[in-house]
């Protein structure tokens, strides 16, 4: 089969690799509808991050069930799938709680997510516990995108503004115009936020956070940011604040533009953070999120997309086939594209 | 009038000084029923936060009103009360969405909290926001610790508890064996908690804490004592964690013990504290609380004292007259004393 393969900074390839094989009774075997390239793919791609070369790539898909375990109860051949980036059994007690990012199954067998699903097709590990089953099987070719987006982003979106507390009425400022931020708007606007501040310099992503409910975009930066979101908000700041990139300097604007008593919804995986403990204490500013638990969440999102009442897919904006994906790698880090994904 | 006074570091006597007067229109009056000594106080004796040599002491009372200003509406003369540490104006957008702690009005006045209460005789400013009348006028003497209490340390340790969300059922743990995290343990039975574990050294703290309702005492500190409550709780931490200290080590053993997705509700003031950002992400551990706004839980804490359901006064071990008073913070700091009173 095809694979994506990471080799070195900079160079992701598309590779001939091994069809994936059942290595624990409680994995499956995907036959990949549409896969993507994550935000965080990107912190290995440009060398942040470190990564093994020559490991197969992406954690983000959606498909056909063509094999399972032996222990495998719920999920059956045949079943069209969301594949959460986040393996977790399900069952255990910390899975029972819904802190499914700390299950304890998963840390004993060292697994973590779903790995090599920028690929034909992909072992998915614990699929009772981390699969959903989208209700009608394979779904129309226009679902596809939107179903892949609750692989991830829309399930982290979702979490963010979950953590930030959003309530209905609220006004929520998104930090981040990311394929995450963007749906952190959809996932405010589901929440019943009243009113929806993007912070965002770019004309595409702005557009499409409008179009998923934003109504007020904030296109400068650091001070100037959080000036322009005081003036927004009667010079308090906004209810909630979600937290989409990671940054030293986006967690500082969310906690500058966070009123006293909000809470920030982080979901960007923090680097060189410094939290503004001071400031949480004088103001009882919350922080709160981390790993997103999206499976948590994907049955609910499943069938927002089925209705017709979200459509987080539109975060796509460069459709290539797998053999091209590793260029959607480029386009995503150079900013030109905002999210790339591929049909197998 | 007889009051407190800071002269310099490890300096404060008790001294004739002039009476209080309105100053504003919103002041009032209160004749001293008896007053206290915090731990926040511990801070400027030591040396270690600034304060201005001279200036008069103090910020927990309860008392009665014996003058207000022209544009007092609620509180009259007469009415018994509990004067909150903090002052709010009670009607700006902030203090009607319960964040008393950062009022507009009283920011924009230069005001943050009572002051020079160590006295006989006090100036409350914003009498209406901030003061809660007891029912039923000047209460019993053996009542006046308990709605002492109230004025700071049974409200900052309930709002701990809120801020951790604490939910019926749940493992809590307090790390701070002061007045403010023994109140902790009455504020989680208060939300149902089902098991609370203590994490305290002095025997006479812990007797407290198990009369509160503390299920579980941890005596150990840092690695161990986090070891201790893991085992307690299945190797998982507790549901919920109040951090009552606002050190480093103290916040570093509240994030060890905390169990995925558990919230750290801190309410001391944060000396060199680092927050582990990255532990909070993988483990979704939220960080809330601050300055607590302790007049928001007064009025129904004044109910649970006043039909002997919590008894916080518990927490006064050293009644002093008011020249006395500058020995108990001796007392206090040097940790042979848990909270010192006087009746002036």
């Amino acid at each position: 089969m095809r694979a994506l393969r990471f080799n070195a900074p900079f160079d992701v390839t598309c590779v001939e690799a091994d069809e994936p094989v059942v290595r624990d009774s409680r994995d499956a075997i995907i036959d990949v509808a549409a896969t993507c390239v994550c935000g965080s793919d990107l912190w290995a791609f440009r060398g942040e991050n470190e990564r093994k070369p020559g490991s197969l790539t992406g954690h983000e898909c959606v498909g056909e069930v063509v094999q399972v375990g032996a222990d495998v109860r719920d999920i059956r051949v045949g079943d069209f799938v969301v594949v959460p980036f986040l393996a977790s059994c399900g069952s255990c007690v910390l899975c029972r709680a819904g802190q499914l990012q700390s299950c304890v199954v998963a840390a004993e067998a060292g697994v973590f997510s779903t790995q090599a699903a920028q690929a034909q097709r992909v072992r998915a590990p614990f699929a009772d516990g981390s699969l959903v089953v989208v209700p009608g099987g394979r779904p129309a070719e226009a679902l596809l995108p939107h179903l892949l987006a609750l692989s991830d982003v829309m399930g982290t979106g979702y979490h963010a503004a979950v953590s930030a507390r959003v309530q209905p009425g609220d006004t929520v400022a998104v930090v981040g115009d990311g394929a995450v931020g963007l749906c952190g708007v959809v996932a405010s606007t589901m929440l019943g936020a009243k009113r929806i501040i993007m912070l965002s310099r770019h004309v595409d992503r702005q557009n499409i956070a409008r179009a998923f409910g934003a109504t007020d975009i904030v296109s400068e930066r650091g001070d100037e940011a959080t000036a322009s979101v005081r003036e927004l908000t009667h010079g308090l700041g906004a209810d909630a604040v979600l937290e989409c990139v990671g940054t030293a300097q986006s967690m500082s604007t969310a906690f500058d533009i966070a009123r006293p008593g909000a809470t920030i919804g982080f979901v960007g995986l923090p680097h060189d953070v410094d939290v503004p403990v001071g400031r949480m204490f004088r103001h009882n500013i919350g922080l709160a999120g981390g790993v997103a638990p999206t499976r948590k969440y994907t049955p609910q999102l499943v069938a927002a997309v089925l209705s017709g009442s979200i459509t987080p897919g539109d975060v796509f904006d460069l459709k290539l086939s797998l053999e091209e994906l590793p260029q959607g790698y480029v386009e995503m880090n150079e900013r030109r594209a905002i999210k790339a994904w591929a049909t197998p």
